[in-house]
């Protein structure tokens, strides 16, 4: 099973006056892990989706489980995997690792764990829509092992 | 028991290329419709809490089911209630209904329901702590029947 | 002249790690408030303007000079009014005052002043279009004194 | 004169119903250039500066022109430099350059061009405060010749 990762580091925007991340901008992040996934592994940009093919993947369910809590200028690692390929939808999780940017944390600590649908749709429509063939293709080395 | 009630207009900002709201925009307004349920219905404002009292009431987890898209313009309803008032922590439902504003709507649709939960804490130390006794007993009528 | 008021209290979201607006997020109530101004004042909501009629104003420039800063709670009061009507753009006026929420104030403070160009522009060839002529018509009570 | 580079992709998140960036979200990539500038040039992180040194450096005026649009997987070119630098202040200008993602562009759009003043604050205090002499040190090479 491949997993995609990828990296963000925690800036001045993200914070709330208590000094940790405002928990809707990690959702801005998670939308962005899912961008950077469709993009970079997939080869599918949301430029290319929703432009050229007119399509989209809206989010249809979140579950999100916040376990330790950001600061400023943090690096959090994200990892995610797939957990159910279905005709026009992907289950799949999510996972943010942090250390304190300025210590060298040889145990990074789990921020927070997320698992999600993603609905693949007609965006004029409106309407579920089978994945492209080509797409599901490779969407499914993501997929975790004794999952489909 | 008592339901909090909560109106906002789906505004340009909320919405993304495909016309409707950005998911993650739907978290800020969760978080608005806590905090004037805090305000509002508790009488204790987050500037009461955070800067007075040294208190907060991040999210611990929180599940949302995303069951029809909001358009600009729109105007959601939305409603608000507990389901478990514990020592240092609630949990609470929440539900927007919409319809389109240039409509006359007989049946509201529902756009999405949220489950989650709410941690106080010690700002300050990031840990949790005891609803103060005033706040708990404010809190209590909001509490679904057969629930606590 | 004709000036056209909005309120909006600030919220936790809109609040930095220094406990003030951060300040992308008063530009998110300055087009809140070019918004409501359209919907309201006009009768140009930005759905029917976007969706409909196939226009949008976006923002040719903007300057704005922050004053005074605005902390969570406070209740900011916004009044917005046209200095210069062209066939296709819009000069406006904008300063927001505001006041400590808990407080009796009798001279409220100014938090910010702006002053921006919005043109009409044909959304789908991204080129600028001249007002329709009731919008015109509309807008023209809002333009200051002497300065058309 | 040294000239501080950044790129930022432009994200789904960023972009409105037009399918062009959401001029708020802008200024967030303007306060995120600046953030990466004190980080990376001046190596005077915003964790070190707000949490450490309890100062700040909101932003005290901003004039912004856009020029152009960007769409959705636009790569932003953004060069920032110095052209006053006071006691406790730094007038800085910045303009952000792109070219669709997708082609070899040969010359490069301006998308905006922004002139801004920072101000050096005790954040507790929230009052102007001298910038430490190392950091003006620093700053200086930033410095258009002929504005000093």
């Amino acid at each position: 099973m491949a997993v995609f990762q990828w990296q963000r580091q925690i800036m001045f925007r993200d914070c709330d006056p208590a000094g940790i991340v405002f928990y809707p901008r990690y959702f801005e992040m998670m939308n962005d892990c899912v961008e950077t996934f469709f993009d970079q592994a997939i080869g599918w940009s949301f430029g290319q989706m929703h432009i050229n093919d007119g399509l989209g993947v809206p989010m249809g369910q979140i579950s999100t489980r916040f376990e330790a809590p950001s600061r400023l200028g943090d690096v959090t690692h994200w990892r995610m995997w797939l957990t159910r390929l279905g005709g026009a939808s992907v289950d799949f999780a999510m996972e943010a690792l942090g250390g304190d940017a300025s210590q060298n944390e040889t145990r990074p600590e789990r921020r927070l764990r997320t698992e999600g649908t993603l609905v693949c749709v007609d965006v004029q429509a409106m309407k579920s829509h089978r994945w492209p063939e080509a797409i599901r293709t490779r969407l499914a080395p993501y997929l975790e092992e004794g999952t489909a």
